[in-house]
């Protein structure tokens, strides 16, 4: 519909352009606003019809890099010598698209032809024997290590700034190494994608004739372009975590390759033997090691036994009150588990496909206010008679705090955009929208502060979007995810705003990150945030595992001098 | 009944004596063994009813200490300017009492009269700032701190085998800092006693007007005389921990005073800002520094939902098979989770006074047979749909391998004795048993290889018990703790005898201790155990929060040289 209005650029991107590089997902996929979305972005946004219809900076070129290789031809030779001629890339396209994470800073600087941060060299080892000599060879020639998993970091974490070597995990280390039925344990390693993981579990019962099928329970929105091993380094959460755990929880032991040896974490679920090493690598974003290979929980596929629900609530006071009581309330958790303040509810009925049907009008006529309406969406998982304990009890707290009930539709109709929203980046930004995301985690006490400080700092500037929700879940508390969208404008512009944000989430007390991670983005603010003790620790773990700062150097967490 | 036949030395300790510090728990509590276990002892150990008769070594000299004070006046004087002189004790009586921990060998030395290791002086905290005070002075000083909470260490984890400085915890930093029921957590002082911190729970209503009542979830064998700070750095697990979690799962945040400085670990359930410095800091056994507070998850306290339950299986194998299942079916976990291997559960029916009821007789019936029948105990906590839930599915798992419903008696019987079994032990060793205990985690594949190589170690000594239960459950494995008793013998054979179970239990995979923490006891193992590597990283943190080695030195986990 929308396309009689604006033309959106749904155009397989051109071979070893930018555009290639920075477009999300499969090339040949495509998602645009619907006419709704669209009519609301340019009111609320203050961009004209004509404004629209012009498109920006495609990134159409082909790639070129000036930033010429510093590596000697003696090291180059020596890494050839380790992986073979095939598994190591110069020319300037490999060079660049294994540089760039999906910060919308890069797609904007990538839009405009700027590499701004570029490896060298460019090696795809095959085994945990050649990343042991990659690092052993860095380590003796003090060579910086850069790692890339699936590419979609969102803080700069795989960002090369000063230069080296990036390593490539997923073109041959995603392997499925072992499923340990009885354990109830999958090993594999570090490069392995989120979609075969899940379908080597899902059809377990034939690929490895176990008795039951598996799902490895974390479903990040990345995670059809995302790694195992990404997913543990950054403490990745799924948007099934409040019932199966953030990738944190998940994961029971890890190898490593560090320029202080190579090792592999105890397998044992729990155990009394001193601070667990396991926990201490988790979340170390690749500046103490390369994380080659990691044994996780995986979990019954039992899709037979979900139940789904979904509820307005008349207010975000109400529908917090009544999620903060289902965690609370001892019952387990849904797996999903969303709620939206009222500026998303009002944007995901538009994106959702709601308005307009039986269940919006009905909504409406019960009373439910737009900009006041929040939507609670959920799915409750694991065995039968659990899950339908959650969605009875779901249901009567639910009522208790004035939320009706609206069936499961809302939750299937997210559930489709779940992996492809992201699909929209980039025809919005074609068409001058900027959008882009931060999160934190909250405890139940401070959301509400954190909620109120953040939007009205992103609402003192005109013409601004700026959603909310909740979608990771404790007894504790939650985090917040805002969405935040203005008139695409000068990078410097935008670069104080989203500094601005920030400052306002650490300000009020939400942490930098709740499961982006921290990058070389969010690190300017980690001393602060943790206090200079607390950052100490985690740079005398830095300097014990890599004494001569080889491992993605240049500001990652705070652990050295800033890029 | 059984006083007919042995005089148990049911009798207060006599004030200063070595027996008021070894003998557990109250003074004036006692229990003995029922006739059938005596009888039992006697037949299976070899004692004839003439030597059980003898007391051996009661303990009841007043306590002296040889080990003379060798910390300079100035020194005391400085440390009685920072807390007061009412806060210091150079005593022998005190010196000795607050040195001293649980480990049989202890007991064994302090009834001949032999203290190994002492404190030069006692210090009792009354706050934070004395803390901070006290580790400063000891640090500029070089001063050795150990850290005493409730006494109940069965690792030598406080043994002051370099002297210097013990502070204790638990004589004025004991209290309940703050209540959030918001966020479902509280924060205490590290040196609060179990039953003080329960008791304030489950009365939240009255004390603090809270809505709900709550309880800690953390209910260790130690409960009655152990410190919430002292189940945080010894990683401790609680009898409900399957479904409370472990102390590791419970703990939110922590404060420490380290000689690197102060702080205090953010409150968030969950963030992606790098390696996790709360978990960093669990199970440090007062080696990188003091933990003076903790935040914790708190729960619903709820008993009138409480679903008990009991099984009788046809041997091990397909009890451990049940309980694997009811661990992996996603139905949510029992509370109380325990399963008795034959031996013990033969033992058990005799200790809870199962033996000779009508429950026993129609096992008997059923032809369950002594010697290959195990017992399984559990309850389930939580909302009320959720544990009526769990016991259904726990019912129709245990029928399908072969398990027969004996009602809820038996973890009725268990729950009398659960902290009360300790008390046992001095009467025991008092007639010549030698009693003892050791832990490992264990994952499902490698559980039976490990039961059978201790149990075959401990058996190939002739009259010997050894029991095995496991009682910490979760989806990738359990812990077995294993109960060994002998006739009392020298120290020396005892030592050898120790050492080969922990090597048998090491040497077939299981990890050193689940839940009663390293020590000095378990520190020569370390090494082998982590691999170099891995030691080597908690080795890097010891030596940044505590440069000078000051903070619980001599061994402890293996962190610097042995004494």
């Amino acid at each position: 519909m929308s396309d009689k209005k604006v033309k959106w650029k749904n155009v397989i991107p051109e071979k070893d352009s930018y555009r290639s590089i920075f477009k999300w997902g499969d090339p040949k996929e495509f998602k645009n606003p619907k006419l709704g979305l669209y009519e609301h972005l340019k009111k609320t946004l203050g961009i004209s019809e004509e404004e629209f219809s012009i498109v920006k900076n495609p990134g159409n070129n082909k790639v070129t890099c000036e930033v010429s290789i510093k590596l000697s031809e003696d090291h180059i030779t020596a890494f050839k010598n380790i992986v073979g001629e095939e598994n190591v890339n110069l020319d300037d396209y490999s060079r660049v698209k294994y540089s760039t994470g999906l910060t919308l800073f890069e797609q904007l600087n990538l839009r405009e032809g700027i590499v701004e941060a570029v490896s060298d060299i460019i090696i795809h080892p095959r085994d945990k024997e050649d990343i042991r000599k990659i690092v052993n060879y860095c380590n003796d020639h003090e060579i910086s290590i850069y790692v890339y998993g699936g590419g979609s970091s969102v803080t700069l974490g795989l960002t090369p700034v000063k230069g080296g070597v990036t390593i490539v995990m997923n073109t041959h280390m995603n392997k499925l190494i072992e499923l340990n039925e009885k354990n109830q344990t999958c090993t594999v390693q570090a490069g392995m994608m989120g979609p075969d993981y899940e379908y080597q579990l899902n059809n377990a019962n034939k690929l490895f004739k176990t008795f039951k099928k598996y799902t490895c329970g974390h479903f990040p929105q990345s995670f059809e372009y995302s790694t195992v091993g990404g997913w543990i380094v950054t403490l990745g959460a799924g948007q099934q975590s409040s019932y199966y755990g953030d990738i944190y929880d998940i994961v029971i032991s890890q190898e490593y390759v560090t320029p202080a040896g190579t090792f592999k974490t105890k397998e044992y679920p729990a155990a009394a033997t001193g601070p667990k090493i396991n926990d201490i690598m988790k979340g170390s974003e690749g500046t103490f090691g390369v994380l080659v290979s990691a044994t996780l929980k995986i979990f019954r596929y039992m899709p037979e036994n979900n139940q789904n629900f979904a509820f307005i609530f008349p207010n975000w006071e109400s529908s917090i009150d009544a999620v903060r009581e289902i965690s609370q309330s001892q019952f387990g958790f849904p797996s999903v588990f969303r709620i939206s303040d009222p500026e998303e509810t009002d944007l995901a009925f538009k994106l959702y496909g709601i308005e307009g049907t039986v269940i919006d009008k009905y909504i409406k006529r019960k009373g439910y206010k737009p900009g006041e309406k929040c939507l609670y969406l959920g799915r409750a998982e694991g065995e039968k008679g659990f899950t339908r304990n959650i969605k009875k009890n779901v249901k009567k707290i639910c009522k208790r705090f004035n939320g009706m009930y609206i069936t499961g539709f809302p939750l299937k109709a997210w559930e489709k955009g779940r992996y492809t929203d992201p699909y929209m980046r980039e025809p919005l930004v074609d068409h001058g929208v900027l959008v882009d995301t931060l999160e934190t985690s909250v405890t139940w006490d401070n959301l509400h502060k954190i909620h109120k400080t953040v939007r009205s700092f992103v609402k003192s500037k005109p013409h601004t979007i700026c959603t909310s929700h909740a979608s990771h879940f404790y007894p504790q508390g939650t985090n917040l995810y805002f969405i935040f969208m203005t008139k695409l404008e000068e990078m410097d512009n935008f670069k104080v705003f989203h500094r601005g944000i920030v400052d306002s989430i650490v300000e009020c007390g939400g942490s930098i990150s709740h499961h982006h991670g921290i990058g070389k983005i969010f690190a300017p603010w980690m001393k602060n945030h943790l206090g200079k003790e607390q950052l100490d620790v985690l740079i005398a773990l830095k300097k014990h595992f890599d004494p001569k700062n080889i491992m993605n150097p240049g500001g990652t967490m705070g652990l050295d001098e800033l890029r």
